[in-house]
């Protein structure tokens, strides 16, 4: 039978992702309505284990929704990867009533709650990173916004690499997937773009491409390489000793990470945080917020962590096709 | 068996949408990459009827998957809602070698379409409008664009609304679908939201609305007021004498048709292009490309007008509770 | 002999304007730094008048300087324009221990400051305004957010008047100037700037020009509008009945007032409220804090009142050249 | 006696700023208004010994004022700064009946067009640079657009940044001067501004004023590091490892001589590029348009070139004291 939810936390963790905040939000003012107290707790895992904790009300998150970053905070904790640490988290959850836990983040931060859910505390996961790597739905908080930064970026850098008729290498955020890296390569019209799922680390097909880009007359030529790749400048270096073009590397860092979120992440976030408060309102635990096929779901954590998704093939090779 | 496509046209119809450039672009590039030339056809169906039409190839759209509105230019119609219309226009189509065409539009220019299916000339429309109001898809060319642009200047509006203590009434693009309506209204945290599927033109219980939440010592009331119920500025006026709370009207008008696309935007239109295009190269014809369940696809265009779709109820009623 | 002030207090008056907020966090910080403790006065002369002061220190200001609209909100005081409330205003200012007054707002805002300081209280005015129209100096706070948010909606504007071949008629702030006009009609290209100093309201001329341009082949017709012209609406029907040429209104209305504000309004916000509140440390008073000939310098404000500027010739005669 | 001039050149040379487009547009329309026929030379210097050269009409720069980069496109020429390379320009101007010169760049441009007046060819300087480093002037083309978008991407790094605790270094453009920094460090509120003008490589100071905001609280340190300083990534692991809070760099890159130009960008451009034209048409040679005291002005080269400016101690201080 489902435990009765009196008062539940809410955490971020893990990398932060704009649309955080709209989830937090969410996440309080729907529990709220649901008639369930709401607590805050700062700094993810590890503000739990040292009891930052707050009472938040429906005024705590007055004027957040479209802030960047979290009004939490956030960190990476070290002591909550052990049994001995999620034990003590538990029992600080305990301690101040806390029935259930939504944990905004990724897969580490879902697996954190996957732990206390095995030891009483209901949790929710709420998909926030910019990567897009969480296989069990198709949008993430944080991607759109961080996409449309780095764009944005790209478009800047594109105006001056033509009228210096450069070559430029971008980097662009993602860890080990390529999601970022496909959506701006094919945005930005890129001529190449190198992703972790794709790339064979072949740098004379890429030189050649420049090189017969050039001969066809193209006044730029814009590399969009993955975080997870890397050494973009090295790169530039290599690529302007083998084709005699001036070639410069801009790594876009943490700027993706941050600013005003977009309408999709608020709008998603907001809706997101809601359905993980209605989650708990209902008794459910160990479960991970979805989107798919148009609507919100959820997902058991354990399954959830097990599912697989990549790079859209038809998607890489239209991005292809259509940079000629 | 399906046709030998050689030679297609591709135009846009109906109000411009931010992603059309891109789209048009995906289209000529994908096409050209199957073997297949490409005519551009000027001012949609009317450049059509007066043989507006020019040779496409690869650098006829460089440099535009960036920039807003159409470089085909767009056009309403009415002869060619006519039997005599369509008749010419299919005559046109082959007179100019034009075996296949891509069009770029909303419902309305799809009916166009599907007159000119059956009278041999293949097509297949690309959903491009604003309003999201094309059933058979969960994404529509052009809407994410025209949300954030919105949602930029309410925030802006929220700004000066809180500064001065008003109730500002903001009306939002859509025509007979809530859908910007529904998103700014989440994404802006509105305290009310008017949807043509929702409001039931009970203007008392939005001022009451008000009343309540100036008591709750909110420092503004910001009201999303869709295009589909309209007479802002008549609104302002009435709610402020019911009120005595200063009450401002801005209708954003045709600048959320405008700018340069989002990255879904782009990413979007560029994959539904170049899915068009393969579409005509395998011999389709009278269909509608979408997106749904995280996929592209494509419906029979009379399948795709009968179907319906609406503002989702949980999302309504999540954003009535996050604006307390 | 000046006298010595231990503490002042800081108020926002009339429209709101971008950058007011880095006006305030300057004072205040500047303020303390100088030894001086600062009260913020809420909702402008009406907040006095109401006792509406509460204390401010460093960190009240915090994360203030990006954000748009006023923290301390403003309002217009029928009030205070009497001698009465006037004298009111001084002994409230007495009773709460204030001698110094900054005062960010605009000629109406300064008129008051001049009768306070007549009173006995010292008073700074920080030129804060979109419309630009105080003749001190060459800069007001907010004018650089205003023009460039309008300027942004005008392009957006323009790529779907160009699609549509239509003509836009969009009308910007300024009140009786013409500064933000003129402004975006150069930056904007527009193909007709309609001021308050210049235009004589023959409308005759600008029709033939629209109906002109329209013969050399421009797919579209800007025409700027300054709201102390205003009546957009009556003259886009007007225009599209006598050229038979599709015309829309757009009034871009509050949304420029606010926003997050631009480098040059943080900036200049910036250094004028640090240069108010050394005046004030100095003991001077009943002075209008202005930017001339690259300095931040002040004036007398009997003296500021007194002067007068207007639109610069050479600069509207380049926009009508440039617009061909 | 003045020269008749019956046709000029314009080319952009140096590094590109966005307005560059906005000024080339107003020195074709303008010239050809005052009756003088006019030609594009494309990358700078470079492209006139290389005689790649084209006509330019009204219609050649429309749809540009609002483009980043520059249309004519840009380089360095090492062949000009010889005698020989002079003269061999100065000849080709005759050859091609190019009477006047416009040169859209910074002081190393106009030591180029100085030469070409020594040689019989009218020139004219147009102050454009991000860097704002040309002495004669208050303003150069380009340098609002880029500390905008500086300025914008260390808001969303700052985001990040304080949801982290982090502290981060940003690294900004403009060569050997530090009006960019500056200009940054006011409008994002940095805790520490390094500038080549006053930066005594002290880092010590830093270092304890990062430890003692922490011990104040303060969430993030934002250190805004000039690009004639560099080096912030070896600087970044120096603070990390002596204050043992976690330090980030990031090099904001050419992004910041991208994107469409901000309004002062383009009415500055308009207006001086206007200005250059009639100057030409006036008969007059080596000179350089300025903007000074409210008006456009103009300078001889070799008096511009022996101007000296720098930071103002003034705003530097305020700077300082704002950011506790």
């Amino acid at each position: 039978m489902a435990k009765e939810i009196k008062t539940i936390g809410v955490l971020t963790s893990g990398g932060d992702a704009p649309g955080m905040n709209a989830a937090i939000r969410a996440v309080v003012r729907k529990s709220l309505a649901n008639g369930i107290k709401v607590k805050g707790i700062m700094k993810g895992y590890n503000g739990l284990l040292n009891e930052e904790i707050v009472d938040m009300d429906a005024r705590s998150v007055s004027d957040t929704i479209q802030r960047g970053g979290t009004v939490l905070y956030t960190a990476r904790c070290a002591e909550f990867r052990t049994p001995e640490g999620q034990q003590k988290g538990a029992e600080i959850c305990k301690k101040h009533g806390i029935d259930g836990l939504v944990v905004i983040g990724g897969d580490g931060s879902f697996a954190g709650a996957q732990k206390l859910a095995a030891l009483g505390v209901s949790t929710i996961g709420v998909p926030g990173t910019i990567d897009l790597d969480i296989a069990c739905t198709e949008y993430t908080i944080g991607f759109d916004t961080a996409v449309n930064t780095a764009m944005e970026a790209i478009d800047k850098v594109r105006d001056t690499s033509t009228s210096h008729e450069r070559c430029s290498i971008i980097e662009v955020m993602g860890r080990d997937a390529g999601y970022i890296a496909l959506w701006c390569g094919i945005a930005n019209g890129a001529e190449d773009i190198l992703l972790p799922e794709k790339y064979n680390h072949d740098e004379q097909v890429l030189i050649n491409n420049i090189i017969n880009n050039r001969k066809k007359g193209k006044k730029h030529h814009i590399v969009i390489n993955a975080e997870g790749i890397g050494h973009s400048e090295a790169m530039a270096r290599r690529i302007e000793a083998a084709t005699g073009i001036e070639t410069r590397a801009t790594i876009l860092g943490h700027m993706q990470r941050g600013g005003s979120p977009t309408c999709r992440d608020r709008v998603t976030a907001s809706i997101m945080g809601a359905y993980a408060a209605d989650l708990l309102a209902q008794g459910k635990s160990n479960r991970v917020v979805g989107y798919r096929n148009g609507s919100y779901v959820d997902f058991d954590i354990d399954e959830a962590l097990a599912m697989q998704k990549g790079i859209n093939d038809y998607e890489y090779s239209v991005s292809r096709v259509l940079a000629i």
